[in-house]
């Protein structure tokens, strides 16, 4: 039971640090690209109209590409955990002296002797599914994707591309005078990024002020050299 | 030696994989992004001037994020690791008789009983850093990252974000004409993506045909939300 719950336990962190990764990968672009973006044109065109109509083509552009893709990799992910878990299958029943000697190089290459895993290799024989479980997780390194996965990866890395994309452009569509609403997208956008970094260290176990420093770096570097590049080709 | 070869083939094999991985996380991107805002402005904009513009300062914007992204994730990915291997080392030192429950209950999992993985622990508990090593492995499931892999890794997914990006714009850069260069910056994109998502295919084991029609659905799917959304707000 105590041992139950434990697996539970891990199942249920990992599912919710992977949602976590996929709200850190759509926002960390969308606050970033769609202000650089915007910060850029703001230094060369008259007015707000082009700078919101070119930040939120970037958004529509930015969150189906990342969306799909993150859709596309998970799904490919999940492929080729069937299709390796089917070749381990086909080893185990065709080609079981191979894997024997696998199960047995493996606990080599942690100094444990033949004469010592031997008992594992005999009581996994025992059973074949899960010798095969065995290998995708110890000789391969995979784990078993959830189904849903894909989906939800696709639509919580696209959410969060729009809602971080939508911030740095809500100045350009309040306000009439570029140069404000230059000021004003900057302004905000690098207190929802301290935040955004802060609250993402926190979350994945890294140090919160250093991760709110290092978000903030990026997003000022990206809208300062896309504000210099702008001006440069105008 | 046939094991110490077969070790250094697998440490080959992944590291190829990793690059791989890397330009089509940079290119995927960089082929879809700036060719969707590209023709979103061109379908709203007279002349080239501003397409260029933006899409220069987009493709700054994008590179800088994902190649400083990418590099932050190699490098806490990299820290996460030495952080678990010091708590693994502090468990093998201070609390052994609980590490040795959790590799009997590893192997549990496996229907492997204590009697049958008791040689492992012994043979483990002989050496405490290969005990570490196993635990890293077994217990959490993480291997040691290159030490190069932050840098190359941020100069991969960058560089492949700029040649990617840099080809749906060059019809406007040599064009006047809005309108032509929207036609030519399409039927040139379309071909690389098409030729970049049939090389992915190929280089990650998926079907390349499939793979071809996916990356340019994709980014048709994206130029073409992102010229009607840029139309609407016009």
């Amino acid at each position: 039971m105590e041992e139950k719950q434990h697996k539970q336990h891990n199942e249920h962190h990992f599912t919710s640090s992977d949602t976590v990764k996929d709200i850190v990968i759509g926002m960390s672009d969308g606050l970033t690209v769609p202000f650089a973006l915007a910060a850029g044109l703001a230094g060369v065109v008259d007015g707000t109209t082009l700078v919101v109509t070119a930040g939120i083509a970037e958004i529509a552009a930015g969150s189906i590409a990342m969306g799909l893709g993150g859709y596309l990799a998970a799904r490919s992910e999940a492929e080729h955990y069937t299709n390796e878990r089917f070749r381990e299958q086909q080893e185990t029943r065709y080609r079981l002296a191979d894997e024997e000697q696998e199960i047995i190089d493996i606990f080599s290459s942690y100094e444990i002797s033949p004469t010592d895993s031997r008992p594992i290799v005999e009581a996994l024989k025992k059973n074949p599914e899960i010798m095969v479980d065995f290998m995708m997780k110890f000789e391969l390194g995979l784990e078993k994707p959830e189904p849903k996965r894909a989906v939800t990866s696709a639509g919580t890395i696209a959410g969060s591309y729009i809602v971080g994309g939508i911030i740095p452009l809500l100045p350009y569509m309040i306000l009439t005078n570029g140069h404000s609403a230059l000021l004003w997208s900057v302004t905000v956008t690098i207190i929802a990024l301290f935040v955004f970094g802060y609250l993402k260290g926190s979350f994945l176990g890294t140090k919160p002020w250093y991760s709110a420093l290092q978000t903030t770096f990026i997003g000022g570097i990206a809208a300062g050299v896309a504000y210099f590049m702008a001006k440069i080709l105008s």
